[in-house]
């Protein structure tokens, strides 16, 4: 990966708006623009002394990290061999991080008046920044950013392809565990361990396996229940990895037993929906609502549109949901090198449901899907 | 729960604040005065429509409820039997963000001047409510409320102590599996499936399983690793759960074959270190810094001081890692039934490594301890 490169790119967009410092936190954007990597999130808030402070503050010729002691290990590791990386600084118990912030700052920043930030810095970040430049405009990196992150390059493809691999390989064990009396929960912690096993990061969002039949109430809470699966259930797969920082998002769907004639005609033109808006997503030749409009066509004319409730697709890249979105009001113009998922999925209210999504690369010809699973429905018993 | 007590009495300290408006994320402090729980997070970045406006707006009388329509079929369930939610307004692809802000702002706005909001809302929302109240002093609900957050009632010692239980249970089960050939991963993934199978909703942090040999590098990247047992590997645990939304976090340590002498004695010492802490934690009768300090100084009378690197512990309840923390420079007096973990734990760089960790409860006559687990050495082969 061309971290210099990227640096060097959102430094030129830096200087053109008048931003002097750009500050991130240890998350995607900070892996894209200097390759220190992410961590998983802890499930409920974890802190740590001084965390208000903690993330890069970048300017025109410095990279200052700020990190907490705690949990230090892994910066020190990741900094290593990123002379882009001018600071590391640990910030310690008992130190003000209002003055560490303001001292990395200070170092960092350039004469630009702006300051820019991730879109999710923490709002006790955001006080204390502007108690440092009380005058200074605020720019959120989506304004900056979004569309640079939108258009993959060979490196980044070439990891969402491992990705991609890895997910096909998943798949193809876990179908083989569908039984009767398997819970949704033993599939996808299954799923879970598979990926790690096979040298993903860790799943790129919570794993989701339904068990779904008409009568049965939908459960909200949790993606995965301890329902046990029964002859006469379908079974809806929505899960992806993270491969050296990048995602896959994938879906499919199987039926324990012999599937309802209705049931297989609306997988048909779930399926069939998918390939004409893939077909479709030719650079420069559609937009994103226009591409979710050829899907929810399809879907119309067969007689199943009302149970296509959400929108056709969404970028993905280092995140697993991110800019553009396939939706309505979406007037994007797709670009070549565009990675986005394709997931006319549809679900009957308390029913059953049908899930086919695939991550797609747009090109000239079309989008084309990085995964090759069939997509045909797995029939289990 | 007593969910309208709690907003009342946040209700007034707003008022005496002079805070008109509360603007909570669907995280913890919102649970904590509404009873509508949390979600696990995902792994990467997830971005529904109009997640910016997203959390709940709190005022004298109301308490509107913003949720994007992606996913708000949870918010629906959660909301039901609390007629304290006085709207749940989903947030359509659509419509401005903006302004369903604004109009969920304006419903339950007070006559107070000042906005509250979580210390990690972000960057985005907190932009957008300044252009709402562009003169409102902006107060962090840590100021508000962390003492409040900070001393358990009965209901909340309750599912403590259950969640201790469970963690109890799955560490019995769990030393089980420890044999030479078992990966940290493969333990770790036992304890995440363990927990779920026995009722809680998700582990409250990530699992971390350490096998410590000397010579054998740390690897700071990931809490648990493909690395497999061996006899002489120390084994350090690490983890905790969440039921009905409150949190345990346990440490035990187990070796694999006969431990070397210097190794039993500064387990002894890790354990009596703890002890003495927990016998000092008399409500009104020691300080946050003081506890640290006593179970400091028994580790410096063994000469293991040195291997003990970070804090003493941190309170706990809702979230994992919460204020006041046992550390230096914390002067918080321990107030009868704060819940702390206390846990001395020591590890030689690259070396071997003891744990123990327990969730205790204040009391007049010192800290009792809420797991039961024996803290002696478990001995594998």
């Amino acid at each position: 990966m061309d971290w210099p490169g990227r640096l060097a790119k959102v430094r030129g967009m830096m200087d053109r708006a008048g931003i002097g410092l750009l500050f991130l936190r240890t998350e995607a954007n900070l892996f894209y623009f200097t390759g220190v990597r992410r961590q998983p999130p802890h499930y409920t808030d974890d802190n740590h002394y001084g965390e208000r402070a903690v993330g890069a503050y970048i300017g025109p010729q410095d990279v200052v990290l700020v990190v907490a002691r705690m949990g230090s290990g892994y910066f020190v590791e990741e900094a290593k061999g990123k002379p882009w990386i001018t600071e590391l600084r640990i910030l310690k118990e008992g130190e003000d991080p209002d003055a560490v912030m303001a001292e990395a700052a200070k170092k960092a920043a350039g004469a630009g008046r702006g300051v820019a930030t991730d879109n999710r810095a923490w709002a006790e970040t955001i006080r204390s920044l502007r108690r440092l430049y009380p005058d200074a405009p605020h720019t959120l990196t989506t304004e900056l950013l979004a569309q640079m992150r939108a258009i993959k390059d060979a490196d980044e493809l070439t990891r969402m392809r491992r990705a991609a691999e890895i997910t096909d390989n998943v798949h193809a064990q876990i179908v083989t565990k569908l039984k009767p009396g398997v819970s949704e929960f033993d599939i996808g912690h299954e799923i879970d361990y598979q990926f790690r096993v096979r040298g993903a990061e860790f799943s790129s969002f919570v794993t989701g396996i339904r068990f779904n039949r008409p009568g049965v109430l939908r459960q909200h809470e949790i993606r995965a229940t301890t329902r046990k699966l029964e002859p006469g259930d379908s079974v809806t797969f929505d899960y992806g990895c993270l491969y050296e920082g990048y995602c896959s998002d994938f879906g499919r769907t199987a039926f324990c037993g012999d599937p309802p004639a209705e049931f297989v005609k609306m997988h048909d033109a779930v399926i069939a929906s998918q390939a004409a808006a893939m077909a479709a997503m030719r650079a420069g030749q559609i937009t994103a609502e226009g591409a979710n409009a050829v899907a929810r066509g399809v879907l119309k004319d067969a007689g199943f549109d009302a149970y296509f409730m959400h929108r056709l697709g969404h970028g993905i890249g280092m995140t697993v949901h991110e800019p553009p979105f396939l939706d309505v009001n979406q007037k994007d113009v797709l670009r070549e090198n565009m990675t986005f998922t394709v997931e006319p999925s549809s679900r009957v209210p308390n029913g059953h449901a049908c899930r086919v999504e695939d991550v797609v690369v747009v090109t000239p010809a079309g989008g084309i899907p990085l995964m090759k699973t069939p997509r045909t429905l797995t029939v289990v018993s």
